[in-house]
């Protein structure tokens, strides 16, 4: 990479563009700014959404950008964010999460890959594509700064964007290729929605010998509703929860076995047996086309040093649902919301807060002019070709965008494993780096047509 | 009360001794030079342990004072703690946690109640009765800094103070009256015991979508294991921890229901109902004569406000159990073990860390002299005589000392529920402070005999 590049790259990595945290919305703003600035210079229009206020709060902006090409010409839409997950726990990075250190042939910071240093890389290429030609096609790039936390400004302008959204492609550059850097089309994505659980039991933390046998246990509670969401086997316990579920078909399931990691390399991944999910289901059935309930937290009373004997005054809990086609969000939401309130212990109250709906999963067809396109530029960029896979991961906006935009969504990441996004020291290496930028270059070149 | 009382007491409370927390063991030791000089003004011999270094910890000091009597006259061990809870939640505090205030007749402060306000009390009382009498009596102090974190210290030095500690009764001043502050005498505490479970998953905090279906969770596993402890109806399901469990007698029963709290009390009071412990007991049975397995803290995850979906790396639950006489500690703590490790989930790592064995429970006979003489004092304060109450709340070092003493226990406290010992706001009341201080200089001049 040319030192001017990383230099670029530097800069990006430096804002620490947390979306979800209010106290951050400045450096969210000076990111977007950067970008903005980036953008006109290649020849693009382009505006910044003004700061959307909803419930009171600001939003980091939404950019878009477009640069008009010949009538008639393809139109390609990019959509990327610049928002990051917090940093915590701040104190297991070994380097300042906040500024990009360079360790070998990778960069170590918030952000590096997810999803700054995936969506640069292709900017990057971006430039390298109009600097080499004179270009045809109608660009669109729009960077958002909300996509950690639900997207919330861009979900609510999508639907009034959809003439300026308008495309026949939408890249994305938010996923992983296959182990070894091989490329990989994602051609299927899990939803996700999210809630938080609130337990209230007595007015206050009590003594736990004084009460303890009278008073109800919020701790406790929680447990035991958290523990009724699972069968003993891990498949899901809530009622409801698969109907109308769309099997994969006999082709997809073969594609996803051919490109799933190994027990094996999962081990040596997250450093514990693959045991979550359904028992009898393979990684890549539970991974591309297996829905899932997870806790993604769980706090009540003291966990501090020592002891301190009481029995807490509430618990929460963060649970975080993974859906696949056919599974409605509101019905799936409503089933697990009824699951909990019919089981909620005598003397605690239950709420929910917080609940984000998100988007569905979907799933897309293999056989599609646009994934045979893909799939050439591909073979070119590695004799290997590429693999086709259903993430278990979430964009939510990305099914927003491809409704909003009318566009097939062409979704190529060059994430590994060892990046460890959403994870203490997350990194990016230069080799994919180099990947995510000339596969922009090329694609861009080739829908030229 | 007087204002040069009342000026003692705040002195008294501003000392901010959480014996469990290191960063305030100067508060402790300057809360125990304190007390050292109030009993040598008394013309107690006064005389501090020296900061004990257990683990590479220095212990808060164990203050030992003694006033020779008359050879043959009857010895008196006093028994009192002067460390607090640590004061968090801080933010729910209405006034500050370690500077005293008074609200109409209560005083607000962590340590109102629990032990500074009685064991002070009590001291003022004695001081009284000094000032009274040429008195006859030995009079012994203990008063130690670690009462609410297993009393490290004193456990290790009560064995080698046999003879020192030696006396015909222990008085004890860290329990509750019964409603509308009618003596109680505590016939019987339940022991308690403590440790943490910690369950560790994956390397790190993983991203729920890339990895939820495949990597265990450790927030639900922990749920999992917490649940399997109780059985449906409330009782506590792990095999082996009722054995040799000890019935009350009939009397017993009686005299407990006698002075039990009705639910509609317990309800005012926390604020919800009173689901705890095992369907189909009393609210009697299940304080006085029922073992607990309680959750005191659950921790795992994000916590904060928005989402951050990811699966835990860890989990950790603090745990107590009060235990009633029968049980044996070593036995029962044994059996939970087991019980955690045989249903631990796979894929997840289980350890057991700071095991405290703290201290079994025990009742004592209703018919014994001590308790007549009691009786009786408590009558010529209050015409309605005093209860009986089997606490469920614990002082295990009240066992050791017991022991080690070969003392009569009389555990005679002035508490009520809305003095909220271990919650934010303690406080206590100065018709509380003013029963205890009586209490003692009436209990002490009767054992002249």
């Amino acid at each position: 990479m040319e030192e001017s590049v990383l230099g670029e790259y530097f800069e990006l990595l430096r804002f620490a563009s947390v979306g979800a945290d209010p106290a951050r919305l400045k450096d969210s703003v000076d990111c977007a700014m950067w970008l903005k600035k980036f953008l006109c210079e290649l020849g693009f229009e382009c505006e910044l959404s003004t700061i959307d206020v909803r419930d009171g709060k600001a939003a980091p902006p939404v950019l878009f950008a477009e640069r008009k090409g010949n009538e008639g010409a393809p139109c390609v839409l990019f959509y990327g964010h610049y928002d990051v997950q917090p940093a915590d726990p701040e104190s297991e990075w070994k380097t300042p999460p906040f500024e990009p250190t360079m360790i070998g042939q990778r960069i170590y910071c918030r952000g590096a890959q997810d999803d700054k240093g995936q969506f640069f890389a292709f900017l990057c290429g971006l430039r390298d594509y109009l600097g080499a030609s004179k270009s045809p096609l109608t660009i669109k790039v729009l960077l958002e700064g909300q996509e950690e936390s639900g997207s919330g400004a861009l979900m609510e302008l999508a639907h009034n964007m959809r003439r300026r959204l308008a495309a026949d492609v939408m890249l994305v550059s938010d996923t992983a290729a296959a182990p070894g850097l091989r490329p990989a089309i994602v051609a299927g994505l899990r939803g996700v929605s999210h809630f938080t659980v609130r337990l209230t039991g007595p007015n206050r933390d009590l003594h736990s010998g004084e009460y303890g046998g009278v008073a109800p246990n919020p701790a406790q509670a929680i447990a035991q509703l958290i523990s009724s969401l699972h069968n003993p086997d891990g498949s899901v316990a809530v009622s409801g929860f698969r109907d109308g579920i769309e099997p994969p078909s006999e082709s997809e399931r073969r594609a996803a076995e051919a490109s799933a990691m190994s027990e094996q390399d999962c081990y040596n991944d997250i450093g514990c047996p693959s045991a979550g999910g359904q028992q009898g289901k393979t990684i890549a059935q539970r991974l591309s086309f297996e829905p899932t309930i997870e806790v993604n937290g769980i706090h009540s009373g003291y966990g501090g040093s020592g002891s301190k004997t009481v029995i807490p005054a509430e618990a929460i809990a963060k649970i975080s649902m993974r859906l696949v086609p056919g599974q409605n969000v509101n019905v799936v939401a409503s089933a697990v919301k009824r699951h909990l309130e019919d089981r909620c212990p005598n003397g605690v109250k239950l709420s929910i807060e917080d609940y984000n709906p998100g988007a569905s999963g979907f799933r897309l067809p293999l056989s599609s002019p646009i994934f045979r396109l893909a799939s050439s530029v591909l073979e070119e960029m590695d004799s290997r070709g590429p693999v086709f896979r259903w993430e278990g991961a979430s964009i939510p906006v990305v099914s927003v965008l491809r409704e909003a935009s009318g566009a097939a969504p062409l979704i190529v990441g060059w994430g590994q494993p060892e990046d460890r996004i959403h994870s203490p020291n997350e990194s990016y290496g230069v080799d994919q780096f180099a990947k995510a930028r000339e596969w922009a270059r090329r694609i861009l070149a080739s829908l030229e047509g």
